[in-house]
């Protein structure tokens, strides 16, 4: 458990019922790099990956895709370690502050998924590529 | 519309068709204020939306529990200015960033609808209130 246990005095502390039925057992997760405040991806979590994540302290999400639970990280070595996790006001959302192991969230290589920038119906490279992804993934 | 046209020399520009299939004609939105990072809430939007965002340089979202398009704002008075649109790896999820007016994202009064800190089942309110809903919505 990587969270603090016990409340400063006049802490106001809510119960949570997290809402997963609006997404059919799914509920987004922001992931927010926890010093610079990057945001470096969105993804998925159930109730099982959120409670391995809250477990270990190591992000775990749903693949949609894949339709499995797995690791981020696994493959590229690139886990993030989790600081803290925030719920919105509908309590269908959550926003997660991590340390991004290997500097780099996204598959592609590149330090955010969100590394192009719209214009119309074009979009404009415009991130930090950390690693090649032929090089992590084979 | 709100954003610079053409491409510096060496930009590297790509055409996107975004994938609103995945959630129904939905795709979600990630909103994080333009300086300082923070996130500020998350929500839908249909591609009306997203093109009326474009062009008035506003944000506008679906509301799945209403049923319709609103443009963020509209009774409070706290719009969101639109600085920038990035797009994620897979087309699926955009982050937009955003000049906050009135400084509250969130219908509660909260700065950002992430107010609650989880610990286990339960959350701890930490997040600056900077309007009376009472006040604002009547």
């Amino acid at each position: 458990m990587p969270f603090p246990t016990g409340y400063a005095i006049g802490t106001q502390v809510i119960m949570i019922e997290l809402d997963f039925e609006k997404l059919s057992g799914l509920i987004p997760v922001i992931v927010q790099e926890h010093i610079t405040g990057e945001v470096l991806m969105m993804a998925y979590m159930n109730r099982e990956a959120l409670d391995i994540t809250i477990k270990t302290g190591f992000a775990h999400y749903w693949s949609r895709s894949r339709k499995a639970l797995w690791k981020k990280g696994e493959v590229s070595g690139n886990v993030q370690e989790v600081k803290e996790i925030r719920v919105d006001c509908d309590n269908d959302c959550l926003l997660i502050k991590v340390r991004q192991e290997g500097g780099a969230a996204c598959h592609t290589g590149y330090r955010s998924c969100f590394y192009r920038v719209m214009r119309g119906d074009e979009a404009l490279v415009e991130g930090k590529k950390i690693f090649d992804p032929k090089e992590k993934y084979r």
